[in-house]
């Protein structure tokens, strides 16, 4: 490793807020150095636990975020903030205004906040999600919250590296929020109608009840369908127990187990691919393979038979 | 190429539209014959026009883009409707009602509807919806017009294909969406105030006249603020003007070219990768690929490690 890389290691194993920000952003970013601190780290890893949250915009879910890590900070030491903001491929800009405001409302030191834009993360951004989960988590964090705006595949798949999955909704967010909440609600483990005390509350919770019975459950876990007001801090508790709850399920039933190795596979696979590509062209050299997307851009060629050439070199 | 996909293409080519939806399913899901189809087409795509339209949910774009579909089949003999439904990653479920009646208030036959789910495509949504888009060029289809739900990273990775994109806003849409205006900001076109009839329109509007100003234009191209109301059809007309306007100066300026050859770049280098990774696995086998992510699950190995074990076979 080297050696800056292994004095901010040994800084954020101590503690340092400023040093483990600067980890996180080398990892995040895939920046030299960042394999080396993965594979020291990663022995360490997979003890924290982590829970996903999403949900379409505008569900209160930043403030619903900081009350749970109020919450868990009861049982742990340490707990873990990572607040994946939608934003475009090109200049990040993450709006962290409201959560410096929460971090004063509810939270004390014990919770580390790490805001994620989602731009121009090498291999896409679940995979620099997990890489910061994993960080925090050979650091000692007993409890990682990831929380995505969203519900797209691509939050989705943020979401899908969490032990537990809680979809947070609202009354009455009009009419594409059927198609969302059918899709999404697979990879939901518990669902939360927030802001439950507004006009509304009833038939978004028996929206919910309906689709999830219209659907095929994946295994014998049936979510839980739980009404807060992360404003007034009402059904936190409830929310805390059947994050829980379904923690101790997944521990029992393999499930954990199998979301994990799916993790474990994803990663492998991706990394596999990256350095394949780079043995290829470091061997035919970068130039022949624009001249050859050059000519799929004209039509001169299409790209299946630019593979072939570039592969028969 | 095997001999029912080219009959179905002798017949698709026919305009039977049964053989087209059969074609385009094919090369949505990557089934065998896609790869030939694909290559077949090619040297006839890159005429047709591409159009994206996307903006959060609840905006009216159905309706939206079902009435520039009616506007443009004045000029072009056959046009394009290819809807991306935001939709989990493993039972897909495309609502499909909302479409149908719009078929029925304002379509005819010169427009082809197809609607995608975001499940399981191999190699993502962007590059599915690329590959039916080829499809229906290379067949003649004269304008496309891609729709997605959402502003996350996919939801921009699928309408980046278009030669023009929209982003579609309606008035009032709460707290987040200001998060999400100035991501997808950068790579919209045309902004479009949809349901501008009602209040919050001007506020709206002056929001994203506010957020261009302080953007940096990656181009010289200044995309206007329009304001429109699928309902009525009011504002339609200077939609496709401003559509129109920005295709002639992406042609123009070279943006287009450089927006095409952006996009072969990146079929060409997932091509690779899919094929690198074949040609991997088929010679190393697939159970040590397996062996080695059980052993990346366990933390018995880090992933870094596990890939130059499996390289170094």
């Amino acid at each position: 490793m080297i050696a800056a890389a292994e004095s901010l290691l040994a800084a954020a194993r101590k503690g340092d807020t400023r040093s483990i920000a600067r980890l996180l952003t080398i990892v995040e970013n895939d920046e030299p150095g960042s394999a080396d601190i993965l594979r020291a780290l990663y022995p360490e890893t997979g003890r924290a636990r982590i829970v996903g949250v999403t949900g379409p915009p505008g569900g209160g879910k930043s403030t619903l975020v900081s009350r749970l890590a109020a919450a868990y900070r009861s049982i742990y030491d340490r707990v873990a903030i990572v607040a994946v903001d939608p934003s475009s491929p090109f200049t990040g800009g993450a709006i962290l205004g409201d959560r410096i405001r929460m971090r004063d409302r509810f939270l004390d030191e014990g919770v580390f906040i790490r805001s994620m834009a989602s731009r121009g993360h090498a291999g896409g951004l679940a995979r620099a999600t997990m890489r910061i989960v994993n960080v925090l988590d050979a650091l000692g964090t007993g409890l990682v919250i990831v929380e995505t705006v969203g519900v797209g595949q691509e939050e989705v798949a943020v979401v899908r590296v969490a032990d537990t999955v809680c979809l947070v909704t609202v009354p009455g967010l009009g009419d594409d929020i059927q198609a969302i909440k059918a899709g999404v609600l697979e990879i939901a483990d518990v669902l939360v109608v927030n802001k439950a005390d507004t006009p509304g509350a009833d038939d978004a919770a028996r929206d919910l009840a309906q689709m999830l019975s219209l659907g095929h459950g994946r295994t014998e876990w049936k979510p839980p369908i739980l009404r807060t007001s992360a404003q007034d801090g009402s059904g936190i508790d409830e929310l805390v127990r059947a994050i829980d709850a379904h923690a101790t399920w997944a521990r029992s039933s393999g499930e954990l187990e199998e979301r994990r190795a799916g993790a474990a596979r994803e990663e492998v696979e991706a990394l596999l691919r990256d350095a394949l590509v780079k043995r290829l062209e470091s061997r035919i050299g970068s130039a022949r393979v624009s001249d050859a997307v050059k000519r799929v851009a004209t039509r001169e060629l299409d790209p299946y038979r630019a593979v072939d050439e570039l592969l028969d070199t």
